[in-house]
């Protein structure tokens, strides 16, 4: 079953890549210091989950993915543009990123802001001139991903609650709304627009943003439980960050056992939400997501 | 004629706030502080300028602007948003904006950005939701608005081309070059837009944009002259502070006289590409823009 996620992302990740090299202005550019930020940031070797949740979302009603990649590529934009933001000193101050200097580090806090502004920026212009869709499949699609990014129990919340959280001490309905804000509405909403653009029916598509907020949750639990486990190497980000910021973290405020215990929990009931879908990738990226943590 | 076009400004100034009130979430809901962020620089007095321009193209063709307001209100967020970041330690470090502090000044660097990101993505979302325009238009909208807002010749260029130049001694087409970016792509773009939106023909939207091209500029090197001339409290914001960063304005490029006479030039220009639209109200902005700086 490893195999075969492993076997799902490393087909797509090349895909995803050569949409996101072909949409990016090229490092030359002019203004090229912004551009070489904005590359740097987006290939630094990220997993590409949640563009490839949304790939997977389409897979399930049709084979041929290729459509949906400029989209799934403005995914990807959208997410770094949030680590980069989220990196800077007066958020959450790292200053490296999946192994390598962090943008501000490398280009300044000024070009790194920027840099940030402008992929969610052209992330949005991305969507917009998206070519096989219906235009109000477009629109919509521009409106849950800018939703999942917002202040209303999207990202920017969660962004929020968490920085006005440090230091306190919470109840397990608190922690869970900060992470499902910061990270399940993207997540979740990833593998819906993909769903949604494939032509999925209101009932699949219900179905398909339980399964992403069931797998959003566990991938944060297993975020902070790594954070907790592993060293700076093998993490490519400076380790126990979370710990020395206060951060509402689950194995904070649960413990690890009963942290690992709800990857688990949660992991299965997205396998069960998404059985009706018919689609082996589902279930294989929820078993990936679970695995990566024991 | 002065007259008329307060006229105009104080007709519209009052429905654009009332647009920006009922789409920005309220200062009571939850995260509240990103909301009270959000809502302390859009209404900190701004002339609404650029979502004028919004309503005056749209009226040349409709004498109900009701429908634009939305999208015009946007424009202001997308504003507001660069102002914040504009302001931030990182970037220009101004304490003051339109006579308030600034909004990382009242709350914090973090909220701030956070604010600006907030203000970029509801702008997205708002015009994505708008009823009453076809949904092509107003995907065509959301991509002109992210390429005025972008790295390509959009805003950000301007910003980072402007942060580069710093201290450095510029030519007139490099000086032109920052400014058409940094100021003008979104002031052609929002009467572009309103025009647009309003149902123009593609050689009168191409009429409209040089309009808004040619005060764009007046309007930049006006700010530019207003910044040498006025004290801090006409202005409200720090006084000479492009002078103290040694930023490519124009009365240090070309000093203050010849200012002056490329402001009259660029607006009676602006006056001469806008008569065949029969449009009072866009001669009048322009001559409003070029009496200011008298």
């Amino acid at each position: 079953m490893k195999t075969e996620i492993f076997a799902f992302l490393d087909r797509v990740r090349p895909e995803i890549d050569a949409a996101l090299d072909s949409l990016l202005p090229s490092e030359s550019t002019s203004p090229s210091q912004i551009h070489r930020a904005m590359r740097h940031s987006v290939f630094a070797g990220g997993k590409r989950l949640r563009p490839a949740l949304c790939v997977a979302g389409f897979t399930i009603f049709h084979a041929d993915f290729k459509p949906v990649l400029p989209v799934s590529a403005a995914i990807e934009m959208v997410h770094t543009y949030s680590l980069i933001h989220d990196d800077l000193p007066a958020m959450d101050d790292d200053d490296f990123r999946r192994g390598l200097p962090s943008c501000h580090k490398k280009f300044g806090e000024a070009t790194a802001i920027l840099a940030g502004d402008a992929l969610l920026t052209l992330a949005f212009e991305t969507v917009s001139s998206c070519r096989g869709f219906h235009e109000a499949t477009l629109l919509h699609t521009i409106s849950e991903l800018a939703r999942a990014l917002g202040t209303r129990n999207g990202m920017i919340a969660g962004q929020v609650l968490d920085l006005e959280a440090e230091g306190q001490i919470l109840r397990k309905d608190q922690v869970e709304a900060i992470h499902a804000a910061k990270t399940g509405a993207l997540l979740s909403t990833s593998v819906w627009i993909g769903a949604y653009l494939g032509g999925a029916s209101a009932s699949e598509a219900d179905r398909v943003r339980d399964y992403g907020r069931k797998i959003g949750l566990a991938f944060q639990i297993m975020d902070d439980v790594l954070d907790e486990t592993e060293s700076a190497e093998t993490l490519g980000k400076t380790a126990g960050k979370d710990r020395e910021h206060r951060k509402a973290t689950y194995p904070a405020v649960f413990g690890m056992e009963e942290s690992r215990r709800m990857i688990r929990r949660l992991t299965e009931e997205a396998c069960q939400i998404a059985q009706p879908l018919a689609s082996p990738t589902l279930i294989e990226i929820a078993g990936f997501l679970e695995k990566r943590c024991r």
